[in-house]
């Protein structure tokens, strides 16, 4: 079987993407619920040599999508999210490894998600969708890279999010990985993140047009919700810092606001506005609740007796990137998750990325983060 | 003309509070309308002596009302919100201070607000009340001490956006303040503060019960924005290590939260919601929203060339207090404020209270802040 027989059909998916898509058969969330007919979507850069293991594996971001690399076009218009780190001569580089980044599980870029119809009654899951969790992201992922002929996996990398997922996949399947890149990310979300995920999440369930999670096809989707919902998020990817440099108390460019503010609008409040409208136009709001959700339960130590136990389980290298002002998954706080990791016997490191652009910065600034990731991308 | 006379006529507020009420006539805010007819409401302990100079003005926070002092009672089941600040032997001593906190114009604890009526419609103002600034809400104050028979005030005192007012106060009214106490709160609110004030204002305005601020006698009130405002809120009122000690990912005591979520209920997130629905029974959405604003508005420096110039109109003697771990005004921040005051020629001290309770602390650690204040307050 040829890797192209492999593939399924590219089906239609969000934003004119051309994601390849692939079914990975029935599946069964941890905590329960069932799937019958699940695929992935997924792009890939690069070949797949004989031995099936120079993969590496990208993992996205809550909002993301498989669009990881390559430049530019009608849907991306800012090229993949991990251009500058991905590609011929880059830190990863395509003229090494086989690269893949799939939609995640549960997500609205072409895989299998709450908007994607229930096979046994054609309407779409809506909040029907089980809860998926961080481990079943990364369960499905391996029956993805299965079916593509991965035997082992060179490097798993990701931030926020796909770090968790970059986290999880080492002690899920500690014989299939031998690098993780685990970026802004720990190995649970402490109390504050948590608490901006349940603003956002109330504000989409409190909206009118939510009905449930049955908006498909009633012409009216929780627009409003999500925005703020979006807004809250951005609250949590920017530091104090970059936001008094970037916004201070300057006032909004005139006209460039939606919602126009008693004595003036300011900067931050338009970048905010825009934030949440952008996002409303390209993700589903019920995916947007069941990837939070995963966010927000991942803990790495559920089902162990402890997160060391958990932890013993890692055969990979690994390689935690703090962002310093990162106030979501606070640098001491992954710094913390690296040394638990490594007392636990895993090969751990820790590097720190000086930066003042909070959370995101492993989105930005290219710099800093290739020059903190590349000694551990060099093959030994 | 005896103290009583001039009292107005005990009107029914919210909350069954027994605030006296003063007409204070026409008040023009300073970025435009008018209102014809404004009462503040207002509470006093101890008694004002012959000369009319041993005052102080105690100004509340964002949610807060004149209840400011005394113990618990029917309609303040936790006392007032200072009590153990104020009293006789405390450190607002009543027995040599008449202590007076009267609600913010714009309030809905007694003072005209959005809720009350406009005296040319007889229908609440709603949204066509004027926006209200920090400036107004002390100039108004203002009108309601010399209603009082107040001739000086021995010192003005508040935290967050009572703050504000306190900082206002010896700059609009240099030669009528002694001592002016600042806690927790600087000359003009940061990005951050701002940004979560406009998830808040969003929150409330998207509501379908809002109804553009019209919704006084539908029977439907913006419940569900108003309370994710107030958890917006309140995550910039707790500090990230104050959350992690009394909440961290523990589960949600089982069955306290209103609203259970997919994988189990975290206890920040039943917190949050128990804070928003605690709001809701005792807030109006629209003063909400004016008061959100007055709090992002204020500039202390606004109608002056710089900051410099506003601070050297001072002639009272400032105490600013910061909180190590605030987050809405950073201790940081409340320093550098007092030292633009002292650099312009004020008596401008410092002192930061070390707490891990975030912005609230000056609500909950009363023996530091206690500690913290006493020294300013003793008579020279």
């Amino acid at each position: 079987m040829t890797l192209d027989q492999r593939i399924g059909a590219n089906l239609p998916v969000r934003s004119g993407s051309d994601s390849h898509r692939l079914p990975i058969g029935s599946f069964e969330p941890e905590l329960g619920g069932r799937l019958d007919e699940v695929s992935l979507a997924y792009e890939t850069w690069g070949e797949l040599d004989a031995s099936g293991t120079n993969a590496v594996l990208v993992t996205h971001a809550l909002t993301g999508d498989p669009r990881a690399a390559g430049g530019a076009d009608e849907s991306h218009k800012r090229g993949g999210w991990w251009e500058p780190v991905i590609g011929p001569g880059r830190p990863i580089d395509t003229d090494e490894y086989f690269v893949i980044c799939s939609n995640v599980l549960g997500g609205c870029a072409g895989s299998t998600g709450p908007e994607s119809p229930d096979p046994e009654t054609g309407r779409p899951y809506g909040m029907r969708f089980p809860t998926v969790t961080i481990r079943d992201i990364v369960r499905a992922q391996k029956r993805l890279l299965d079916g593509l002929g991965i035997k082992k996996l060179a490097m798993v990398a990701g931030g926020s999010i796909g770090g968790q997922q970059a986290l999880e996949w080492p002690i899920e399947f500690p014989d299939f990985v031998e690098k993780s890149l685990v970026v802004a990310a720990t190995d649970a979300l402490g109390p504050q993140g948590l608490g901006m995920s349940e603003i956002g999440r109330r504000a989409i369930t409190a909206d009118p047009n939510f009905q449930n999670g049955d908006y498909y096809g009633t012409g009216k989707t929780p627009d409003s919700g999500l925005s703020i919902a979006r807004m809250a998020g951005m609250m949590t990817y920017q530091s104090a810092e970059c936001q008094s440099e970037r916004f201070g108390r300057n006032s909004a460019t005139s006209g460039r606001s939606r919602m126009e503010n008693p004595g003036g609008t300011f900067d931050v409040e338009c970048y905010l506005q825009y934030q949440g409208n952008d996002l409303v136009g390209r993700f589903d709001a019920n995916s947007y609740l069941y990837l939070l959700r995963a966010m927000d339960l991942y803990d790495a130590a559920r089902g162990y007796s402890s997160l060391e136990e958990a932890f013993e389980r890692i055969r990979a290298e690994m390689l935690f990137v703090g962002i310093s002002s990162d106030w979501l998954f606070p640098a001491r706080d992954v710094e913390a998750t690296a040394e638990v990791a490594a007392k636990a016997g895993a090969k751990a490191k820790y590097v720190e990325m000086e930066s003042i652009n909070g959370h995101d910065a492993f989105l930005k600034d290219w710099d800093e983060f290739n020059a903190a990731i590349s000694p551990f991308l060099e093959r030994g």
